[in-house]
Protein backbone atom coordinates (compact mmCIF):
# COMPACT_ATOMS: atom_id res chain seq x y z
CA UNK A 1 0.00 0.00 0.00
CA UNK A 2 1.67 3.51 -1.40
CA UNK A 3 1.63 6.50 0.89
CA UNK A 4 1.24 8.78 -2.46
CA UNK A 5 -2.28 10.22 -2.26
CA UNK A 6 -3.32 10.87 -5.71
CA UNK A 7 -2.89 14.51 -5.49
CA UNK A 8 0.78 13.32 -5.09
CA UNK A 9 0.88 11.35 -7.99
CA UNK A 10 -0.40 14.05 -10.00
CA UNK A 11 2.62 16.22 -9.18
CA UNK A 12 5.02 13.60 -9.36
CA UNK A 13 4.25 13.02 -12.76
CA UNK A 14 4.07 16.62 -14.00
CA UNK A 15 6.46 18.26 -15.13
CA UNK A 16 7.72 20.01 -11.76
CA UNK A 17 11.44 19.47 -10.82
CA UNK A 18 12.17 17.30 -7.81
CA UNK A 19 14.90 18.66 -5.34
CA UNK A 20 16.49 15.73 -4.25
CA UNK A 21 18.66 15.37 -0.80
CA UNK A 22 21.16 12.62 -0.28
CA UNK A 23 23.72 12.47 2.26
CA UNK A 24 27.77 13.28 1.79
CA UNK A 25 29.85 10.90 3.92
CA UNK A 26 30.31 13.39 6.02
CA UNK A 27 27.19 13.62 7.11
CA UNK A 28 26.28 16.86 5.21
CA UNK A 29 23.32 17.42 2.64
CA UNK A 30 23.60 17.20 -0.98
CA UNK A 31 21.06 17.97 -3.34
CA UNK A 32 20.51 18.41 -7.38
CA UNK A 33 17.53 18.74 -8.94
CA UNK A 34 16.00 15.69 -11.27
CA UNK A 35 13.35 14.52 -13.59
CA UNK A 36 11.03 12.29 -11.72
CA UNK A 37 8.52 9.85 -12.61
CA UNK A 38 6.68 6.60 -11.22
CA UNK A 39 7.19 2.71 -12.19
CA UNK A 40 4.59 1.59 -9.74
CA UNK A 41 4.56 2.76 -6.34
CA UNK A 42 8.50 3.53 -6.68
CA UNK A 43 9.82 7.26 -7.95
CA UNK A 44 12.18 6.31 -10.80
CA UNK A 45 14.92 8.86 -12.12
CA UNK A 46 17.48 8.17 -14.84
CA UNK A 47 21.37 9.07 -14.73
CA UNK A 48 23.70 8.70 -17.24
CA UNK A 49 26.43 8.90 -15.16
CA UNK A 50 27.04 8.02 -11.53
CA UNK A 51 27.26 10.79 -9.85
CA UNK A 52 27.32 11.73 -6.13
CA UNK A 53 23.83 11.12 -5.48
CA UNK A 54 23.99 7.52 -6.25
CA UNK A 55 27.08 6.94 -4.56
CA UNK A 56 25.69 8.84 -1.60
CA UNK A 57 22.56 6.50 -1.85
CA UNK A 58 24.37 3.21 -2.02
CA UNK A 59 25.81 4.53 1.28
CA UNK A 60 22.87 5.41 3.45
CA UNK A 61 19.82 4.80 1.50
CA UNK A 62 17.78 7.81 3.25
CA UNK A 63 16.66 10.61 0.63
CA UNK A 64 13.82 13.66 1.13
CA UNK A 65 12.40 15.14 -2.13
CA UNK A 66 10.37 18.00 -2.96
CA UNK A 67 8.37 19.56 -5.52
CA UNK A 68 6.46 22.66 -6.08
CA UNK A 69 2.94 22.58 -6.81
CA UNK A 70 1.29 25.68 -9.25
CA UNK A 71 -1.36 26.19 -6.56
CA UNK A 72 -1.76 28.21 -3.77
CA UNK A 73 -3.34 27.55 -0.08
CA UNK A 74 -6.24 29.69 1.01
CA UNK A 75 -3.84 31.83 2.17
CA UNK A 76 -2.00 32.56 -0.73
CA UNK A 77 1.38 30.19 0.35
CA UNK A 78 2.19 28.49 -2.28
CA UNK A 79 2.25 24.32 -1.93
CA UNK A 80 4.91 21.88 -2.34
CA UNK A 81 5.18 18.20 -1.54
CA UNK A 82 7.32 16.29 0.72
CA UNK A 83 8.32 12.76 0.24
CA UNK A 84 10.74 11.67 2.97
CA UNK A 85 11.80 7.91 1.58
CA UNK A 86 14.34 4.97 1.06
CA UNK A 87 16.45 5.04 -2.06
CA UNK A 88 17.95 2.58 -4.43
CA UNK A 89 20.75 2.27 -7.01
CA UNK A 90 19.81 0.07 -10.16
CA UNK A 91 21.94 -0.67 -13.20
CA UNK A 92 20.59 -0.06 -16.68
CA UNK A 93 17.09 1.28 -18.13
CA UNK A 94 18.35 5.04 -17.77
CA UNK A 95 18.49 6.08 -21.42
CA UNK A 96 14.96 4.74 -22.08
CA UNK A 97 13.39 6.51 -18.45
CA UNK A 98 15.21 9.63 -19.39
CA UNK A 99 13.45 9.88 -23.40
CA UNK A 100 10.01 8.92 -21.46
CA UNK A 101 10.61 11.78 -19.26
CA UNK A 102 11.92 14.34 -21.64
CA UNK A 103 8.53 13.99 -23.09
CA UNK A 104 7.76 15.82 -19.90
CA UNK A 105 10.01 17.52 -19.38
CA UNK A 106 10.84 18.79 -22.73
CA UNK A 107 7.87 18.80 -24.85
CA UNK A 108 6.43 15.93 -26.85
CA UNK A 109 9.07 16.20 -29.50
CA UNK A 110 12.09 16.27 -27.53
CA UNK A 111 15.42 13.79 -27.75
CA UNK A 112 16.97 13.09 -24.70
CA UNK A 113 19.60 11.79 -23.88
CA UNK A 114 21.27 13.25 -27.46
CA UNK A 115 21.70 10.94 -30.22
CA UNK A 116 25.10 8.87 -29.32
CA UNK A 117 24.87 8.57 -25.92
CA UNK A 118 23.52 4.97 -25.11
CA UNK A 119 25.19 3.70 -22.39
CA UNK A 120 23.03 1.98 -19.97
CA UNK A 121 23.45 4.38 -16.75
CA UNK A 122 21.35 3.66 -13.56
CA UNK A 123 18.08 4.70 -12.25
CA UNK A 124 17.79 5.59 -8.83
CA UNK A 125 14.41 3.91 -7.35
CA UNK A 126 12.72 5.62 -4.72
CA UNK A 127 10.80 4.06 -2.04
CA UNK A 128 8.12 6.66 -0.66
CA UNK A 129 7.65 6.49 3.13
CA UNK A 130 6.39 9.27 4.57
CA UNK A 131 4.84 13.08 2.69
CA UNK A 132 4.58 16.48 4.34
CA UNK A 133 4.96 19.91 2.95
CA UNK A 134 1.83 22.15 2.37
CA UNK A 135 -0.72 21.34 0.48
CA UNK A 136 -3.16 18.28 0.17
CA UNK A 137 -0.93 15.61 0.91
CA UNK A 138 0.53 17.55 4.45
CA UNK B 1 34.09 38.69 0.01
CA UNK B 2 30.92 36.90 -0.14
CA UNK B 3 30.73 33.60 -2.80
CA UNK B 4 27.20 35.13 -4.05
CA UNK B 5 27.28 36.20 -8.08
CA UNK B 6 25.16 38.95 -8.84
CA UNK B 7 22.92 36.26 -10.91
CA UNK B 8 22.66 34.57 -7.71
CA UNK B 9 21.81 37.72 -5.63
CA UNK B 10 19.14 38.62 -8.40
CA UNK B 11 17.67 35.01 -7.97
CA UNK B 12 17.63 35.03 -4.19
CA UNK B 13 15.68 37.91 -3.92
CA UNK B 14 12.89 37.15 -6.14
CA UNK B 15 10.08 35.47 -5.53
CA UNK B 16 11.47 32.30 -6.09
CA UNK B 17 10.78 29.61 -2.83
CA UNK B 18 13.97 28.30 -1.59
CA UNK B 19 14.05 24.80 -0.62
CA UNK B 20 16.13 24.68 2.96
CA UNK B 21 17.63 21.75 3.86
CA UNK B 22 19.20 20.98 7.46
CA UNK B 23 19.76 17.66 9.01
CA UNK B 24 17.63 15.73 12.18
CA UNK B 25 19.16 14.51 15.22
CA UNK B 26 19.66 10.76 13.57
CA UNK B 27 21.36 12.78 10.64
CA UNK B 28 18.25 12.28 8.76
CA UNK B 29 17.88 14.65 5.85
CA UNK B 30 14.83 17.78 6.73
CA UNK B 31 13.71 19.87 4.46
CA UNK B 32 11.03 22.51 4.09
CA UNK B 33 10.28 25.41 1.64
CA UNK B 34 10.77 28.87 3.24
CA UNK B 35 10.54 32.40 1.99
CA UNK B 36 14.40 34.38 1.75
CA UNK B 37 15.60 37.34 1.60
CA UNK B 38 19.13 39.05 2.03
CA UNK B 39 20.45 41.00 4.57
CA UNK B 40 24.10 41.99 3.76
CA UNK B 41 25.98 38.76 2.80
CA UNK B 42 23.40 36.51 4.54
CA UNK B 43 20.40 34.65 3.27
CA UNK B 44 17.50 35.55 6.17
CA UNK B 45 14.46 33.99 6.78
CA UNK B 46 12.05 34.46 9.22
CA UNK B 47 9.63 31.98 11.63
CA UNK B 48 7.13 32.67 14.22
CA UNK B 49 7.22 29.19 15.77
CA UNK B 50 10.75 27.48 16.50
CA UNK B 51 10.00 24.34 14.53
CA UNK B 52 12.16 21.49 13.58
CA UNK B 53 14.73 23.12 11.37
CA UNK B 54 15.22 25.65 13.38
CA UNK B 55 16.41 23.21 15.97
CA UNK B 56 18.22 21.25 13.78
CA UNK B 57 20.53 23.88 13.00
CA UNK B 58 21.02 25.00 16.78
CA UNK B 59 22.25 21.38 17.04
CA UNK B 60 24.18 21.08 13.25
CA UNK B 61 24.66 24.46 11.36
CA UNK B 62 25.29 22.65 7.88
CA UNK B 63 22.38 23.46 5.48
CA UNK B 64 21.83 23.24 1.76
CA UNK B 65 19.09 25.01 0.16
CA UNK B 66 18.01 25.33 -3.66
CA UNK B 67 15.95 28.03 -5.95
CA UNK B 68 14.74 26.90 -9.59
CA UNK B 69 15.58 29.74 -12.01
CA UNK B 70 13.18 30.94 -14.21
CA UNK B 71 15.49 30.62 -17.32
CA UNK B 72 16.40 27.18 -18.98
CA UNK B 73 20.41 26.53 -20.63
CA UNK B 74 21.10 25.87 -24.43
CA UNK B 75 20.27 22.08 -23.56
CA UNK B 76 16.68 23.55 -22.73
CA UNK B 77 17.20 21.78 -18.82
CA UNK B 78 15.83 24.39 -16.20
CA UNK B 79 18.02 26.05 -14.46
CA UNK B 80 18.36 26.13 -10.58
CA UNK B 81 20.63 27.54 -7.84
CA UNK B 82 22.20 25.72 -4.94
CA UNK B 83 23.87 27.15 -2.52
CA UNK B 84 25.90 25.15 0.29
CA UNK B 85 26.11 26.94 3.68
CA UNK B 86 26.41 27.27 7.47
CA UNK B 87 23.24 28.48 9.82
CA UNK B 88 22.77 30.23 12.96
CA UNK B 89 19.37 31.29 14.73
CA UNK B 90 18.85 34.40 15.97
CA UNK B 91 15.91 35.73 18.40
CA UNK B 92 13.21 38.18 16.99
CA UNK B 93 12.96 40.16 14.11
CA UNK B 94 10.37 37.57 12.35
CA UNK B 95 7.41 39.54 11.54
CA UNK B 96 9.72 42.65 10.58
CA UNK B 97 11.69 39.95 7.60
CA UNK B 98 8.36 38.18 6.84
CA UNK B 99 5.79 41.72 6.32
CA UNK B 100 9.14 42.70 3.92
CA UNK B 101 9.37 39.34 2.00
CA UNK B 102 5.69 39.15 1.47
CA UNK B 103 5.50 42.09 -0.18
CA UNK B 104 7.66 40.66 -2.85
CA UNK B 105 6.03 36.72 -2.45
CA UNK B 106 2.46 37.13 -2.03
CA UNK B 107 1.96 40.95 -3.85
CA UNK B 108 2.64 44.70 -2.50
CA UNK B 109 -0.62 45.19 -0.35
CA UNK B 110 0.17 42.13 1.17
CA UNK B 111 0.04 41.78 5.15
CA UNK B 112 1.86 38.74 6.96
CA UNK B 113 1.91 37.88 9.58
CA UNK B 114 -1.72 38.18 9.40
CA UNK B 115 -2.66 40.77 11.95
CA UNK B 116 -3.09 39.86 15.61
CA UNK B 117 0.22 38.13 15.50
CA UNK B 118 3.32 40.03 16.86
CA UNK B 119 5.90 37.67 18.78
CA UNK B 120 9.32 38.09 18.04
CA UNK B 121 9.67 34.82 16.38
CA UNK B 122 13.59 34.19 15.08
CA UNK B 123 15.40 34.72 12.13
CA UNK B 124 17.25 32.03 10.29
CA UNK B 125 20.80 33.68 9.30
CA UNK B 126 22.71 31.61 6.48
CA UNK B 127 26.15 32.21 5.37
CA UNK B 128 26.90 31.03 2.13
CA UNK B 129 30.12 28.98 1.58
CA UNK B 130 29.90 27.71 -1.59
CA UNK B 131 27.44 27.71 -4.93
CA UNK B 132 26.24 24.67 -7.31
CA UNK B 133 23.07 23.67 -9.20
CA UNK B 134 22.76 24.31 -13.19
CA UNK B 135 23.10 27.90 -14.41
CA UNK B 136 25.23 30.72 -14.31
CA UNK B 137 26.37 30.36 -11.05
CA UNK B 138 27.91 26.68 -10.86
Amino acid sequence: MSVLTPEATRLIESDALAHLVTLNRDGSPQLSCVWVGLDGDEIVSGHMMKRLKLKNVERDPRIVLSIESPSANEMGLKEYLVVHGSARVEEGGAAALLQRLAHIYMGPDAVFPPPGIDAPGWVLRITPERLGGVGPWA
